[in-house]
C-alpha cells in the first residue's frame, strides 16, 4: 500500500499506541495541540512543533520569504493559545535551498523575528542547514500555563455549548484568491488572512483565566476535522447549526460574487487559527461570553458518546458532517 | 550573492544577534549544542533540536528507514550528552514522501522507538505532513540538568588539557565505504558507527558529577570545526598533537589498505559523536580520568586567546589547523 491508503491521524494514533512513558511528568503527550509537562510548582510545560515544507505547507508564488516566516511562528503560536498558555521561547530549524539569496534569507529571518518580538518570545536556539530540493522550516515554541490548567481537547460534556472565535473560512477563500490574482479590498482581507494569521493568545488566556471551557483546539485543518478531534479526544457527539457558523462580510461578498458555495470553505477551509471551545450550558448566555477579547458565536451543542456529529440546517434536517478538512494522506 | 557565498555559522551567529530576550530564565540561547533555561529549583531544562533532511543528511542508499530513524534520535541525544545532561522527551516531526509504503513508515517508527526506550526517553509529540519530494524528519529533545550545572563550549582556559572520548574518523570513512560497497569486519565496524553513533550520555553525566570539566562540546562537524567552535566560545586558542589524536584499529588498517591519508577523517570527519572537552592541568594525569565509563585520550591544551588553534606534529612544527568540518554552506 502506499502512503495514500492511510490517514495521517491513523499514523498519529499509531505512534500513541506504540509510545512508552519513561516520565511521571508528563501530564498529556501525543494528541493534543500541545504536550503539556509538570515542570514546576509554578507551572507546567507547554511545547509544540510544527514541520512546513515548501509546496506542501506553503507556496513561494503566493508567499513572501518574510511572510513564510512569520506564519511559520505565528501557527505555532495558536498551538499555545488552544491551551490557554504563555508562549515563551521559539526554536527554529531551517533547511535553505542553495538558489536563495542572502537577501532572501534575510528576510525569512526578519519575519520570524518580528514576529517573535510582536509576541514578546525569545528565540533561543534552532539549526541551519541545506536542502537540496524544497525548503523545510521547522518550528518549535515552549510555554507555560498553570499548572494542570491547560485546556485539553479532551473535557467536552453532554450539553455544553460549542463556540467558535472570529469569522471561518476566510484564509481558505484568501488562498483561492491568491492563485486566481484576485485583488481589491476583500481580496486584500482574506488573503490577509490567509498570510498573517492571527495566534487567538489573550482570548485563550481570558478564558482559561474563566475557569468555565471544558474543551478546546484551534481549527487549523478546517472545522469539521478539528470537532471531530475534539469530540474523539473526548468521547462525544456534536451538532453545528450551520446557520451560526459566522463568516466575514468579505467572504460572503465575494462567495456571492463568485458564486461559490459559502458552506464548502466555512465548514471543511482550514488554516483560519480559530479557537473552537465548549462551555457549560449555564455559561452560554451570560454577561462574561459576550465581554470577550474577540467576539466568539455559539454554534452548536454538544451530543451523548455514539451519536455522532451532525450538521443542522435551519429547517431542522440533519446530514452527518463528515471530516472533509486537510489530511496529509487522503 | 548566492547561499554558497556565507557560512551556516555566519548566519547563526546573525540570527543570534539579532535575537532579542523577553526571558530572565535563559541561561544559554543560540550557540551551544542545547539551550539552557532555568526551570525549577531542581532542574534546568535543556532543548536541542535538529532538521534532518533527505539527501542532504542521510541518503537512502546507504540507510534503511529504521537506520534513518535510530540516527535522527542519536544526534540530538548526543547534544544533551554534550551538556552533561539527561534526556527525557523527544518530539518527532516528520514529512513524509508520498512513494513511501506503511511498511516503511512502521521501519522509521520502528528505529526511532526503539532509540527512544533504550535511552529511556518518552516520545511527547511531533506532527506528520507530506513531502513533494525527498523526506525530512525533525527530532527536539528536552532533557534537564542540575541547576547551572549544564557544561558550556564556553569556560576553557589558558592551560587546560583538550581531551577526546573514543576514537575519531570512524563515521567518515564508514559512510565512503557504504559508497564503495566495501564488506569484511572492519568495513562492518566503520559503517556502523555511521549508521548508529553512541551518544554519550553516561560520560557526559560523569564529567558533569565529577565537576572538573571547563568545556565540552560533541564532535559533529568535525574535530577541526568544532574544536574552532568551542575555542571561539571561550576566547581562547588551542594546539592538538597530531600524533594524539585516537583512530581506531579498522580505520588504521582500512586507511592502509586503501592507502588513504590517516589524518583527514580523523581531523576534519564529522558524525563521530565523541565528546570534545577541557579539564584543568592538574586534572589530566589523574585516576579519575583513567576510570571513566568511555576511554577518553588527551590531545593537545589550550592556548592564550589571540594566539590561534594549530597542529602540532611530531618533530614540533606547527601548522594552522583550519575547520575544514561540515559547513552547509561552503
Amino acid at each position: 500500500v502506499g502512503a495514500e491508503d492511510f490517514s495521517e491521524f491513523d499514523l498519529i494514533k499509531n505512534i500513541r499506541d506504540g509510545a512508552k512513558s519513561f516520565s511521571d511528568a508528563l501530564r498529556t503527550g501525543i494528541g493534543d495541540d500541545c504536550a503539556v509537562i509538570s515542570s514546576s510548582m509554578k507551572a507546567d510545560l507547554l511545547v509544540t512543533t510544527d514541520l512546513l515544507m515548501e509546496g506542501v505547507h506553503f507556496d513561494r508564488r503566493w508567499f513572501s520569504l518574510e511572510q513564510i516566516g512569520e506564519k511559520a511562528l505565528r501557527v505555532n503560536l495558536s498551538d499555545i493559545a488552544a491551551m490557554g498558555g504563555i508562549p515563551e521561547y521559539a526554536f527554529l530549524s531551517l533547511a535553505l535551498s542553495r538558489s536563495l539569496s542572502r537577501g532572501e534569507i534575510d528576510a525569512l529571518l526578519e519575519g520570524v523575528q518580528k514576529t517573535a518580538e510582536a509576541f514578546e518570545v525569545t528565540i533561543a536556539g534552532g539549526d541551519i542547514s541545506k536542502a537540496n530540493t524544497g525548503m523545510a522550516l521547522s518550528v518549535m515554541i515552549l510555554g507555560r500555563v498553570e499548572p494542570a490548567r491547560a485546556i485539553l481537547r479532551k473535557g467536552a460534556r453532554v450539553g455544553d455549548r460549542l463556540f467558535v472565535s472570529g469569522t471561518l473560512g476566510d484564509a481558505s477563500l484568501g488562498l483561492r484568491l491568491m492563485e486566481e490574482a484576485e485583488s481589491g479590498p476583500d481580496a486584500e482581507f482574506l488573503k490577509r488572512r490567509q498570510w498573517t494569521p492571527e495566534p487567538r493568545l489573550e482570548l485563550g488566556r481570558v478564558l482559561l483565566q474563566n475557569g468555565w471551557v471544558s474543551a478546546m483546539i484551534d481549527v487549523s485543518d478546517g472545522l469539521s476535522s478539528d470537532l471531530r478531534h475534539l469530540c474523539e479526544a473526548s468521547g462525544v457527539g456534536a451538532v453545528v447549526r450551520r446557520s451560526d457558523v459566522p463568516c466575514s462580510e468579505a467572504y460572503r461578498r465575494t462567495c456571492s460574487a463568485h458564486a461559490l458555495d459559502e458552506a464548502m470553505a466555512i465548514l471543511h477551509g482550514g488554516e483560519d487559527y480559530e479557537l473552537l471551545f465548549t462551555v457549560p450550558r449555564e455559561i452560554a448566555n451570560s454577561q462574561a461570553v459576550k465581554s470577550l477579547p474577540v467576539v466568539v458565536t455559539c454554534i452548536g451543542e454538544i451530543l451523548p458518546s455514539g451519536s455522532g456529529i451532525f450538521l443542522e440546517y435551519p429547517d431542522g434536517r440533519r446530514d452527518v458532517l463528515a471530516p472533509l478538512g486537510y489530511d496529509h494522506f487522503r
